[in-house]
């Protein structure tokens, strides 16, 4: 096995702090940044140590893998410093070397390196110390709050993460040269495990090659989120996966499985969904749903570029769905735009087409102030962006096509909609699960580059399932 | 790939609150004890949600795979309540099918399952509500304590905690067939590990390899602690393959490895160390090295019985380590007593011998009321327990034996103490690192059962890297 892992430069995230320090003079800000690192964690009472995994802001500035630190920008000439703990002897014996500061110093590119205990008197020579204070938008949560004991400068909070999370959104190129390695790797892994599924396994095997393989040969040691590895009605649990419902159905013969799965490389992630025959071959309803969502990622794809509204493209993607349903005979009596407006697109795409993508799954910044969700319950509504896309943006691209039964139980029982439903064609897919398709995405000047490199055309899909090598190899030089 | 996961019985879990329900009844206690089960977590402010794992004292007694439960046990007759979240109906979307309470009921075969939201209602038709008040002796920490909303009852706190965990101490048939499940899986990954190291390699191919095949082989999706995949000096550090130090070097030729991995199933952990060359072949001093600490494993194995102190077990592992460094001349001009009178033992074994092992890697209750740490700094102090060995005690024995460079270099720099090395022995081995061999033991009636099954001999680990197969097929019939 080769080693193939992807060097990180530390001027990634020197860069990084330079749009930070950018932003907070272009808004007029004095005094220093202050970003706090996580820290180690146990589970419950036990000694047992969760493997940390760096708070996403301080990775976005830092770049820092240990727990326990603190860095710092000053706001005038974007001078650098790290606060790092201040180890026992002992750690040398159970946790390994202890390295002096000017060690990660160097390591870590920045201009200083100090103690933690030695922060606040640093600090204080600043009029105003700037901290993290704000809401993520995903998950109603707020920023840790804390306090540096024995600090006097005045604390301003709230303006460092509105300026910090508008750099996060777009990314810069070094910023997507590692989204596209972490993009390659899983896009690889996903290969080899449709090349491997078959009838009589279980969903947990094919979870366990896609980390095995993003691990061992691309250095990847987390995953972006847990796998959702679902077959047959699985599919239609769009968060399946998790401690409840743990990938643990065995294939049958005929059925669709839907492989939501994606690395992450120093914390920048991934998020892939490729669906699939386990059998190899698709039957004839899999392949109409299969095509519909095939049809909303190729269209949304062609429609993508700076200017364009996300909302508008979560309509583009719903539409094309429907288009081919109603072309197949699924949905009856009546033209697309009716259904749209009678929300029969949320009925079987009930999430939004896909978020921001970049040092989380579901990167900040996508409701900047002034913008805010579309009213309903399901669909667009759901989506967590809602902005014009510009260039940088990283973003997955994920239509999808459920068979959700409470979903299709209500519409089809629903006076004003149960007419559009051809109830035999429902029925035969109501044990079907869903579709889904997810790539990742940049954002470029006239369009986007696709950083996934999964098949997809049908024939492609089966092709590789059958043993084909993908990416297929460049052809031949003309002699 | 074949499936060959185990089915826990629901029984195994009704024995343990029976064991609890005894317990609590021998001390004259009255009313319901009342356990609160993990509830879901998301990482920092992000809505990335942490793979749910269950808290252990309510795995317990419930075996509960899913978060947000609460469980009772009538300490009058044992009647079993589950109180499980009201879910709204979006959550068949998102997470999969909502379960009727009668499902549940049947699916952990307790007498009844109610909602949370009823909890206080049942809770206060008893005077007493016991709930766990205590503290893990391994990290300090508190349980979590939590009030329920309208309970009118009196609380008692403490008492439940002292009783489970004496409960949780000796295992039950049933808990030593899932032990002995996980400890043959992790034993067979260690195997393929063995068997697949070369030279070139990254240790963290080895981490990989061993998850795969836990996961895909046996259904155990988490391990039971962070990997230890330690190479060269690395395996000088205790605790090595955190996310400050992340099995992340390259393998030389002449390297020894130390492979500390074990998996968990269904909460029940495993945690094995394997040592062996990465080239395959014990040069000389790997071969000595190697041989005090399987004397050590050896002689300790040998003397394991009920009514042993398990102190005794930790001086006698580090007596026969030194045995070999004084006879292989490592060390020199002393007795063995002597060595042992001046604390040289806990140089090269600075940690303890072993520990409990059970729904936590480091299982509770090693330190009951009456029994305290051994003074001192390292080895025996560090020990996780301090008691008697009783039948149905399941530990980890760990000798081991590093040349940690500033424990070593403290010793030969103290006058009392530096006339016992041999410095050009030592200074030979300061970049070895070294070698630990730990199994997973349950103490039977008159002596143990190793569940582990790796390789430990010097010609077995050589011939199993060279191949082998392993454990050796059983002789043939004579004919």
């Amino acid at each position: 096995m080769g080693l193939q892992t992807y060097e990180i430069p530390m001027s990634l995230y020197a860069d990084n702090r330079k749009r930070v320090l950018k932003a907070m003079q272009a808004s007029g800000e004095e005094g220093v940044a202050l970003f706090k690192g996580g820290v180690a964690t146990e589970r419950y009472d036990s000694d047992h140590e969760n493997l940390f995994r760096q708070e996403s802001f301080f990775a976005y500035v830092f770049g820092v893998t240990e727990p326990g630190y603190f860095g710092a920008i000053d706001l005038k000439d974007g001078h650098s410093t790290l606060f790092i703990p201040r180890l026992a002897e002992e750690y040398a014996i159970w946790m390994g070397r202890i390295h002096p500061p000017s060690y990660l110093q160097k390591k870590y590119d920045v201009d200083d390196v100090f103690y933690v205990d030695e922060m606040a008197a640093k600090l204080n020579a600043y009029e105003v110390v700037h901290t993290l204070h704000g809401q993520n938008t995903d998950s109603q949560s707020w920023c840790e709050e804390f306090e540096v004991e024995e600090l006097t400068a005045r604390v301003e909070k709230g303006k460092l993460h509105t300026a910090t999370m508008e750099c996060r959104v777009c990314k810069s190129t070094a910023e997507i040269d590692v989204l596209r390695y972490v993009a390659r790797i899983s896009s690889e892994a996903h290969v080899k495990c449709m090349q491997m599924i078959e009838p009589g396994m279980a969903e947990y095997q094919i979870e366990a090659c896609f980390q095995h393989y993003c691990y061992s040969i691309g250095g990847m040691r987390n995953m972006a989120y847990t796998c959702i590895c679902a077959t047959g009605p699985n599919s239609a649990v769009l968060h399946y996966g998790h401690a409840g419902a743990p990938n643990n159905r065995i294939f049958g013969d005929g059925d669709m499985a839907l492989m939501d799965m994606g690395a992450e490389y120093n914390c920048y992630c991934s998020d892939i969904t490729c669906s699939y025959p386990v059998n190899g071959k698709f039957s004839a309803d899999q392949r109409v749903v299969y095509s519909a969502v095939l049809a909303a990622q190729e269209a949304v794809f062609a429609a993508i570029k700076p200017g364009v509204e996300w909302v508008a493209m979560h309509r583009l993607a719903e539409r094309s769905i429907l288009e081919v349903l109603l072309r197949e005979g699924f949905l009856l009596g009546a033209t697309v735009e009716e259904l749209m407006g009678h929300g029969i697109g949320s009925v079987f795409m009930p999430h939004g087409l896909g978020h921001l993508l970049g040092l989380e799954t579901h990167d900040v910044g996508g409701y900047p102030a002034g913008r805010e969700r579309v009213p309903g319950k399901l669909g667009v509504s759901k989506l967590r962006m809602n902005r014009t896309l510009e260039e940088g943006m990283v973003l997955t691209v994920e239509p999808g096509c459920y068979f959700v039964e409470i979903l299709l139980t209500k519409a089809m029982a629903e006076p004003a909609t149960s007419r559009f439903f051809n109830a035999e064609a429902i029925k035969r897919c109501i044990s079907f699960g869903g579709v889904r398709l997810e790539d990742d995405i940049v954002v470029t000047a006239d369009g986007m580059e696709n950083m996934t490199m999964c098949p997809k055309q049908i024939e492609d899909v089966e092709a590789v399932m059958a043993g084909k090598e993908w990416p297929p190899p460049p052809p031949a030089p003309v002699a």
